[in-house]
């Protein structure tokens, strides 16, 4: 029985890029083989775009990958924090209203895509007042065949979190949760010390490693913010899938061109900046400005599900999440020394194979 | 068609207390009228005692009380409050740890009661690996026949929080919600300055007031601690209900009889204290000592759904809870002059009519 | 000898008035008795209005009183909370910018004062790069004859914390230091919860009360915010002070001209929701609308100094300042019933004699 | 005129070795050059070690130094944080309870030292009740001459932060404050993302940061616990230090004999950790195990006012301290890429000149 995954998702354009990772490297083939992946749904938090946004660009993601409702569910969760009312997000523009940085308000562009790839494609939008059935699904997936069901969790952990409040045996029920999420050493890309997926619920982040803590064996893996920071591909890397030869554009795959579409914002605006920080040499420069090159954030945790032999370097660490405090809140306080006798409740990855992970990309998009 | 309600409780004695005066309030018969009441479940939740004793407690009460679970279910919610590690309760003695003030432990005590009013009782304890139920169901009953409900919420809210979490509409498709906690004078009973029932679950508390405020139209009524200090009734009261008359006891009935054994710690334990404190003067002895008789909080809330007129003073107010501090976390932040502009999102009820209080009392156990 | 004391002060207009009560209450006479009192210094601080304008303010009070700086020495304390940064004053109109309603802007009515009763009267401005010297000539005062010395602290506690900060035995080295400060009820009149005393500088507070739980006998005497209320005077006490007698003014006396000057703005905006409200019934209405009439708060500190017998009921109890929260900053935490088993801090009051506050008003605006 | 330079430190051993270095390093000469360093004063804080404790070995400091009175002050300020009772320390033992690494209880060794070097030494106790001078002291000698002091700040900012509530003007009247303390990546020495000293008296670092972000011109440069780290010495530069010489030890100067006897017990206790740690490869061993040599914290501030040079790398930032939160009270929320538009408020030291260092430790215990 090949692999089953479900990734919880706020669908801006780095789940975009993971998801699509995940499902070109499924096998839904009746002969499948053991060690075979196999996205069977897509949970949906509000996070980088509105829940209902989040919800209509996963379906459309499914659209382009060619993907059928039979072989992967869209189910939608959570609207906002599990606490409501104690965070104004501020978006990065970088994923647009639409989870693809814009790719849709940009009719000429979309539509020209559209024609190409997915000439009958109708948008599908989510009804008005659908209740948050991704934390039941997940509970109902999880139990029915305990131990067998990876997590790979992208956005806020609030569905995830509902999910433990609703069955204390959830996490236990999976094989493994993958998150990405968290900063290890207070560099934040939402606050200035938290990152965006756990300063946006912290408590929902809370509820995990709590639950985690109380594992016999602790199954949850962390790709933290800097980990994917350290790991920016180069533009050039882009270039390449893009077919941007010299001398002229070689036309990309169905998947590249879709690539190109929802990721022009942020290289627009990233490009130049990146370009110009790289060749100064300071650590407070290179490693603080962020600007570190093509950063799909989630799919440093995606690769470690697609090929877990991507992990370099790791260690299991006891996390808590700080819910308070002026500044803070989101941020990890990481027992790095173990002087606080907490069993660890994580396994922080620090150090990924590159290579691998560009041979991941080019299966997908090249 | 009657009024439906479910009694959300952790099943301490004044929850007891509350659910008997309810379900003998109750009419299930084929003609009752549009303005009786049928309770019709009781979700339980951790509090006062663990949530298997208080399932456990709440089956036993619909035991004495003869109701079949045709009638009433009983559904097993939340072990803890949503954020779990925040906070280490401390029980009061008076619930025992079976909820019925130990008188289950009490073997001689309990058998006699027990051969005599319910001779074939069988403890029905919760299923190991249950999962939590409570909140779709309620989600499930409030959207059946949205506008129909009533939801009497006696214990933590982390069971109706959740229900909000699962369904934005849920509060929405209740006739009313009536809760009983907080404190409204910072006089607490948990901490120094907040209440028992908010206290374990602050969290929960803030997203049912929060999702209050978004109402149009809002129908929750909040029967806070000082107001339940203010109605204590006179412990010859409970002499009167348990037939202790001159000379001799006449026998109380069955729910007498049980009142007597579930209350004996809490009058053991109180009534001496009251009786020396309430021939004291100063307000601050009078109203800060908290021994004012006979007081079963949960009760208070109760009789405003089994005869609103029981309200004789209430005003709509805004309320924030406290989440954070080093000493207010669960206190109520009450906005009472409409400084803030915020809509209010509660009813507080401050003035009852204890005559009217007494008479449901006898009702039920006399 | 006399009893000697300072006032600690903002110097708004309640401020001003306990300060005139106080100083025409001393007794300066070479053959003052033991129990008379004598104002010496009046140390000023940031709360009510700006430090320049309060030190200016106490400057022009003493003029108006005709008391020498031989007698009252004026000293410049804090500009501000000890942990700046942290909150944003909304500052009540009814102390005008310079600490006396708003009387000096208005320039016909003030050059009419002052004509008549302080002619020669030039205005003395807080030099501008004075240091704070509050502190240092509270901790040298107090330590010149220990246990002799009265403190009065009407304003935000930062010179009285700085003082302790100095020296660790300053507050045994008074002999009393009473306060105007702080919420017992969470009825606020800064933020929902918080009193504007103790909410501008909690940390103050905190240090003060924490001080105060480490002395062998407790000198602390605390009259809070709900006590003021519950003791404001009519209106037509006013009108008599001022000698607005049917069909026509008598002459007021120079201080009641000058009350009658400062109070302007207070009774111009309050007196007409007094009367509104005074006639409403409800408990909420009655005692939330903080409408309560001629509410000078700190005169009923002022008057437990000037004759302790005021003074009708009052219980010592452990108090914290909460310092965190969302909502409560500022607030109290009492220790009602001493359940703690901490030490009482300060001795609270919570009744007052009011005839006695009338002719201590009698005497010094008559 | 030379530099003059107070030194304010709670006295633990590597404060003890930053004195040294700095007094060492002083030329009180009549032809002392405009360059030349001048320790002044030595203002004692409670931190590593008690108020008292810091006292008298501040004062033995001096007399092993053979550095007068009249040239060095040695003057007792606070003996705890500005807010009181809200941190438990837990104190390393490595500083024992002496300041000296426990020196002064092994009495065969002290005695032995003492004998050889400072034979007519007598240890000198704080007087009982002596107030906390060292705020007045520091605000005193600043405004005396504006623009010349260098304040080297190595405890707890407890004096600096009271010395700018009595003198807004203090910090501005400085010609420069070099702090130690801080984590800049979350890494804490006290908590799990705290520094020592400012999780001591989070509030205190604070009030500096906070007015250093009102200057004109930033005059506060910090050296975090990171950068210490980072710059750790080889144990072997001690044992060339101590004379401890292939085949027998040489003889070590009087200083670097005191050296040896109060480093004694953080060698016992680090040096082997640090020679098993120091062979193992991975980031998180290398870089979290804070096992990196002989770490001497205080003296890479000490070495930036020594010779400025030494700094190799450092940038403008601006800084907040978190001052709640649960696990994060005292941290660094460094706005590393000025998305906040806020002002730098200290220049943060990253890279320093090792050799220098060596330099520097040579001239004082060679
Ligand atoms: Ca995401
Ligand atoms: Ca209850
Ligand atoms: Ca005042
Ligand atoms: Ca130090």
């Amino acid at each position: 029985m090949p692999r089953p995954l479900i990734i919880d998702s706020d669908v801006g354009v780095d789940d975009v890029t993971a998801i699509l990772l995940a499902s070109t490297h499924s096998d839904y083939s009746a002969h499948a083989s053991a060690e075979a992946l196999q996205l069977e749904a897509i949970t949906v938090v509000d996070g980088n775009v509105s829940l209902p946004a989040a919800y209509q660009c996963a379906k459309t993601v499914m659209a382009v990958a060619d993907v059928p409702e039979s072989h992967v569910q869209v189910v939608a969760g959570a609207e906002g924090p599990l606490i409501p009312g104690l965070f104004k997000k501020v978006l990065w523009e970088g994923h647009g209203t639409d989870g693809l940085g814009g790719f849709t308000s940009r009719a000429d562009e979309w539509n020209a895509f559209c024609q190409s790839h997915i000439p009958n494609h109708i948008p599908e939008s989510l009804p008005e007042n659908s209740t948050n059935r991704a934390a039941i699904e997940l509970v109902t997936r999880a139990a029915a065949n305990p131990g067998t069901l990876t997590l790979l969790a992208l956005g806020p952990l609030t569905n995830v979190a509902l999910a433990i409040s609703l069955d204390k045996n959830f996490l236990k029920n999976l094989k493994s949760l993958v998150i990405m999420g968290g900063s290890i050493d207070a560099r934040g890309n939402s606050s200035r010390v938290s990152e965006f997926n756990f300063h946006c619920d912290p408590e929902a982040a809370h509820i995990v490693f709590h639950a985690a803590g109380l594992l016999e064996e602790c199954n949850v893996t962390l790709i933290p913010w800097e980990t994917t920071l350290d790991h920016a591909l180069p533009w050039t890397f882009v270039d390449y899938l893009l077919g941007r030869v010299d001398g002229g554009e070689s036309a990309p795959s169905k998947l590249g061109a879709f690539l190109g579409g929802y990721v022009k914002f942020a290289e627009d605006a990233g490009r130049p900046l990146y370009e110009k920080a790289s060749q100064e040499a300071a650590r407070h420069e290179q490693y603080h400005t962020q600007l570190n090159g093509f950063l799909m954030c989630d799919i440093y945790a995606a690769v470690c599900v697609i090929d877990p032999s991507c992990i370099l370097d790791s260690k299991k660490l006891h996390v808590h999440i700080e819910l308070g405090g002026q500044y803070s809140r989101g941020m990890l306080a990481i027992d790095w020394n173990g002087w606080s006798g907490a069993k660890p409740n994580c396994n922080i990855v620090f150090k990924l194979d590159t290579d691998k992970i560009k041979g991941i990309f080019e299966k997908t998009f090249k």
